[in-house]
């Protein structure tokens, strides 16, 4: 459990049209991340990673490992720096040589401050080989900093020159065994993007720049993104909006432009690299022969800039259950109130170990700041965009004492809900739970009943005893959708089911009940919160009954 | 549960006098870990690190990463690129310019790749500033990749041009708040080097280079080092060799000169580096003051290499139980033979998910190598060092079967235990627990019987109900000593007490019991296996009753 106060955040305001240190602040989450202190230009296109950036990196990386090593990926590192005359082999620093920094050692050597390690994999292999076929495939990974010279780094971590990256180089015997290994790294690519909630496509690319055979970009929706995709409306058809693409190729639906980012990439390579620096194997009674080659790339720091581009709004960050820098704050009584005089600052340390112990260890962080009014530091609460914010406010005098709690929404965060202290902690046990489960969603069938504001009053009315489930779509608003049990029922027969693999919106909260709270003016209970993979929902023909 | 056949490990055999990749091999440490495959040069000074020298990196930095946390530093990231500019202000581009690797962006503007961050963090906390005193002390910190161009880099990870390292930097008001942090980071990483159970000393240090005002060197005592130290034979006394230190300056007694390897160090830096680059604070009523400075560094990829100087010997790894990259090998039947006949593998696959199960979650490997005999697969688990080695072999065919047990002393393995499933899986769990406590023995008094060689028959003679320590001296030898009841008794009247701080052993591993085991040539049995923190035993004027 930490303390506000003693997060080094320094936060500050940027005057619209500044420019930070030679960078023109050009997208939100370059300002948002900047104002609310998690990173820091050092000059252009470089950038400190304060704590609580931090904090969403490390959390993203141990995401990475864990999907990498599952499918029996090995970590290993490279070097950040190559010899440069790799790069000559394979015709690569006359190629891209303007966009690579290089180092010149005190003996006059050459090296390339990689921006990605293909050479430096293949030279791996070469100086091990030949393998025997018998250790192919053969799947390595590595999370470090990459570099690339960009002309005009901007839109800060979004384009940077010092940027954290996954890469990972599969080895192969054939096509198709690479084929095996790329459908492996596919499928945890997906896995770890519906763990983020991301609305995130595999879109074909080009693969020429690689001198690759099949290559895949991973475009994460967002407006403010630079590249242009065409969505198909209907099914799960996403192109690169090269040419006009009015149609979808798939199903003849009507297709839609969006703006993307590019978060991942995935290639097969073939025998390019190997070829050029000698990386071998030899099968039974057969010459040495280039290893066919493939590699993946994930962004790491672009991705967390990018989930702030789709999730944020102009004036908060949000992000993914699953990253958050904390999962949970909890702001304690102002000083001098009623509620301090109390004691009620030693009950709230107390109750934010105990809420460490529910599924929460290391996630929980108190709003120290007792000299600023409860209505301040919830305004700061709102810009971090924290999952779950717990009030320690005059309620907490009651008897029983009474905490507030919200959830947080695209834009603020929900109506709050008054629980005792017993209730508090079994209701933020439940969704601690389920922010890490329910993956398996992903293959369910979705009933959506509509898109329609979720409006206490609507919720109310509905009285289906299914699931709720706050959505967000491509222009991030957010949206509800219910799923009730198939077949006759109240309401029952006005819901169409849908494939959520083929739709367009994306789940982000899943709510098992509505129901009218005792309180007054709180007219909804958020009784669970799950994290949900990204679900596209299909535009829904269905009614609020 | 990882089989040994899928793991990315190169073996290779370096002859005699060979020279890698323009690198000359000199040390242990460098040989040991090519020749078994976990690290494998690019070129000179520059290393690949390899899935199993990786995941003993991976198990470093989480120790370290939980030291740090929990002295309340925060991590962070800074560019590896630091604008000469900043270099340029505070003297050192001039002063150790030679040995830094210098970039040069497309612009013209030139940049370090720094091998250490005082510039950086001024630069930052200038920028940000003038903080408040209220904010101060501040430890912020990092792991990241350094880079330092030696003019002939040597010994392998001992000397590296790109190396790993933990880097915390403190800001202060004053002497005094910088000498708290300093303390607080002096005692975690004597809990850190405890852990590792690795002989590390706290070194005073001239502070001239970096300008402060206090410094110490960690040093690990190994006879490959290039550093030289005066050691007190009786108490804590550890100089540097500059000049003779014949006698011990604090207690008077005899010292003794050993080599040793850096593998971190500490300063209080003071305001040379904020005065340089405007980091000020300001308190109440005063002008904005430099900020109090210190810095505080461990080599990461050394110390994994030092760890195999300190512990390896001439022709095997060794690791400190922590830091192992698996702590457990099983070695299944070999193929064709009895055991593999009755579906013996299958049973190993069964067993290593139920030893993972007990306190050795991912870190159960096994030996799949089904062709190879048993002890060909022994003598290169051997090599690698493994701190326990199932072996299923003729033994399993039993009713009921039986498992041979071995557990790794500082030249070879333990006399292998036979045990039941049972009693395997009980005592495997026993040592995997132990392995992670008792921490606290370092405030422990000791009773020394003596350094005597652990035969079975001395121990088996010895009979008391005390404590058995395997330990190892400066020369790598492992000696053992027993902790027994104070006051008379078997052999009471002969044990001397040593308080453990005033000693030159170091403790690896304890053992609860030593009885006769059943089986025939084997005469003593592990009950219980330790992690103890380095324990420094003096030389002891008792005898083995
Ligand atoms: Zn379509
Ligand atoms: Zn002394």
């Amino acid at each position: 459990m930490r303390y506000l106060s003693q997060i080094f955040q320094p936060v500050i305001t940027i005057p619209r049209d500044a420019i930070i240190k030679n960078t023109e602040i050009t997208c939100k989450s370059q300002k948002l991340l900047l104002e609310c202190g998690l990173v820091r230009p050092t000059s252009a296109g470089f950038f400190t990673i304060l704590p609580l950036a931090r904090r969403v990196l490390n959390k993203l990386e141990t995401l990475v490992h864990h999907c990498m090593e599952e499918i029996g990926a090995q970590r290993m590192s490279l070097p950040s720096l190559t010899a440069a005359k790799l790069w000559e082999k394979t015709g690569r620093l006359q190629d891209i040589g303007v966009e690579l920094l290089k180092v010149e050692d005190r003996h006059g050597k050459k090296y390339v401050l990689s921006p990605t390690h293909e050479e430096a994999m293949a030279d791996l292999l070469a100086d091990i080989g030949p393998l025997s076929y018998k250790q192919l495939p053969l799947l390595l990974y590595q999370i470090s900093n990459k570099f690339r010279d960009e002309p005009r780094p901007k839109h800060g971590l979004l384009r940077s020159r010092e940027f954290s990256m996954l890469d990972a180089y599969g080895a192969h015997t054939t096509h198709a065994c690479a084929s095996e290994t790329y459908d492996r790294v596919t499928n945890t690519y997906r896995k770890l993007f519906d763990t983020l909630q991301l609305p995130i496509h595999r879109v074909a690319a080009p693969s020429g720049a690689m001198g690759g055979t099949l290559s895949h970009e991973w475009q994460l929706t967002a407006d403010t993104g630079e590249d242009i995709l065409d969505m198909c409306l209907k099914c799960d058809r996403v192109v690169r909006a090269e040419t006009v693409n009015d149609v979808c190729d798939k199903c003849a639906s009507e297709m839609k432009r969006v703006n993307s980012i590019e978060v991942g990439h995935t290639f097969v390579l073939g025998e390019r690299y190997s070829a050029a620096l000698g990386a071998h194997y030899t099968a039974r009674e057969t010459t040495p022969t280039p290893i066919y080659m493939s590699c993946y790339g994930i962004g790491i720091t672009r991705l967390l800039a990018a989930s702030v581009e789709a999730l944020g709004n102009d004036k908060a960050l949000r992000w993914p259950d699953a990253i958050a820098p904390y999962r949970l704050l909890i702001i304690g009584p102002k000083e001098g109130s009623k509620e301090w005089s109390i004691g009620g600052w030693e009950e709230v340390q107390r109750l934010g170990q105990e809420l460490e112990q529910v599924g929460l260890a290391g996630d929980v962080l108190l709003d120290d700041k007792h000299t600023h009014t409860i209505g301040r530091r919830m305004k700061a609460a709102d810009r971090m965009g924290y999952p779950i914010i717990v009030v320690c406010g005059r309620s907490t005098t009651e008897n029983p004492p009474k905490y507030e709690l919200y959830t947080s929404k695209a834009v603020g965060y929900t109506a709050p809900i008054l629980l005792t202290r017993t209730e508090l902690i079994t209701e933020v046990a439940r969704i601690a739970r389920n922010g890490n489960i329910d993956i398996q969603l992903a293959s369910k069938r979705l009933y959506v009943l509509g898109f329609h504001g979720f409006s206490p009053t609507i919720s109310y009315r509905t009285g289906f005893r299914g699931f709720y489930y706050q959505c967000r779509n491509k222009s991030g608003m957010s949206n509800y959708v219910v799923e009730a049990p198939a077949g006759p029922g109240p309401g029952g027969a006005r819901i169409s089911p849908v494939n959520i693999e083929n739709a367009s919106y994306s789940v982000l909260k899943r709510y098992n009940d509505i129901v009218k709270s005792k309180e007054d003016k709180r007219e909804y209970r958020i009784l669970e919160t799950v994290v949900d993979p990204v679900h596209e929902l299909a535009g829904s023909t269905g009614e609020i009954p």
